[in-house]
């Protein structure tokens, strides 16, 4: 049974809209780069990661998360833009189309996409740390660490570097398993983590959800594999059976498609363990982990 | 009269040089990736930037600058080297050297060049971000606020893309001086201001060190147009003529080299004058700017 899109997430898509409009809508920046970041940053997606800041922070007890986070929690769309308008470019994935649309480089050129990938990133860590009312200066640092380990080295950039030595060598495994943990495990780990410390949560809580978002990473990135085999192209934007064609070792390759869903089914459950005794103000975190395991786009 | 280079400078590079290999030998940063970060990072450079942070905190009375806030300084340094691999691209500048040895792409390919530059990035906001002893958390907060700002679509990218666009359609004199603002000024101009925000300076200082990090940049990126026309290969690590081979609009070649020598003194000199009052403990960066003027490297 798939279930349907989440509520968490609607919503996160429309509170996001606005707020994405206003942060991309500044008269300073120059109009060619202004034009390829609209052009990346407003044309849909699922709003994953900031519905994941929103719910993780109402789940601490923030009520008040819509409006008050929603500027916060673009930040992470805006770092995930980043990274998939980078991840298109020809020396990387040399994709045509996102989201149903021309990639970026495809409409702007080369220099202006990583120019448009280089903006959005520094925009993420802006739009975090501009203040927050009602969050203490403290917490927004930490979340801003939170966000640049996921991000860098160690984290998303670390992972799309494994990724393209797994183009030459297929990794085994444990290989295959570091890769997924940091090249799309980590930012939605930080989401979550984000999310709580925004909230002002305790180390407790920050530490349950930094496990329940690193298993909802997992379960999201094998539904991915998944849908790279049996996705329906008009539903994702893009076209299926990229994985295959460029011979990737994913997690649908390695061990099946059944096997593969079974394995996302296991990671949301996991997520959702991580979460014991949290009571209803979690169902929305639920819901998601849920969604990520056995979405259909 | 050329000034030798001024101690604040050599003892920023001498007090960064440990800190930023700290930086770069984290060991869960897969190999090729920590190997093309510590070509680039690694290699030298005159560390401006950095110094710039801490000259700045020690006019603003923080005696403990070195070695209290050479981390967090050591930010403006990632960042700024994450530019210069980018711009390094072949899709941008398509230099081969920089800094004496092979560009990051030539020697570990376009797609590792883009990672590393990116991984860069989310460290500069990371050591920025992290706990400062005797940095009140409100400050730090800022500060990356600061960083955003000039590294973002309005800041350092607006000023590569206006540079882009002024390859097809030479800038007028404004526009000349917009594209030197953005892509170079507004780097140097925020590390003054962050090390005022790092110091603890009330708001007329940080104020004032804006003002004075603008007016260098500006002597800076000049004293650059001169050299690239007038400048020793050897001293500065890269060929010099790339900008006329380029048939790039500059300082020097809109007013000719003498006349941009004035213009790059008479913007130290308004640097200088942005400090007036400072006394003996802004000397540091009086010679500094002096030397971001006349400077034959």
């Amino acid at each position: 049974m798939t279930p349907g899109e989440p509520e968490g997430l609607s919503r996160a898509a429309a509170v996001c809209a606005p707020e994405l409009e206003r942060i991309a809508a500044d008269p300073s920046v120059p109009g060619d780069l202004a034009a390829a970041i609209r052009h990346v940053l407003l044309q849909g997606g699922k709003r994953l990661r900031p519905a994941l800041v929103l719910l993780a922070a109402e789940a601490c007890g923030a009520h008040d998360a819509v409006p008050r986070l929603v500027r916060p929690a673009c930040a992470l769309e805006l770092l995930h833009t980043y990274s998939l308008v980078h991840d298109d470019l020809p020396a990387m994935d040399d994709a045509a189309l996102r989201r149903g649309r021309p990639a970026c480089h495809r409409v702007f050129g080369e220099a202006l996409a990583i120019l448009a990938g280089d903006a959005l990133q520094a925009l993420a860590f802006q739009v975090l740390a501009e203040p927050v009312p009602g969050v203490p200066p403290d917490r927004q640092r930490a979340a801003v660490v939170v966000l640049a380990r996921a991000a860098g080295p160690a984290g998303m950039c670390g992972g799309q570097a494994l990724d393209l030595r797994a183009e030459r060598e297929p990794p085994d495994d444990a290989g295959l398993a570091a890769l997924q943990r940091l090249k799309t495990g980590a930012l939605l780990r930080a989401a979550a983590v984000i999310g709580g410390e925004l909230a002002g949560a305790p180390p407790e809580g920050v530490l349950a959800l930094g496990e329940f978002g690193a298993h909802v990473g997992r379960a999201f990135q094998i539904a991915d594999d998944v849908l790279d085999v049996v996705g329906d192209p008009a539903a994702m934007g893009k076209p299926a059976g990229g994985d295959a064609a460029e011979r990737k070792v994913t997690f649908a390759s390695r061990f099946g498609v059944p096997a593969a869903r079974r394995l996302a089914l296991e990671a949301a459950a996991a997520a959702t363990a991580a979460l014991d005794g949290w009571g209803p103000r979690a169902e929305g975190l639920r819901r998601l982990a849920a969604y990520a395991a056995s979405r259909d786009r």
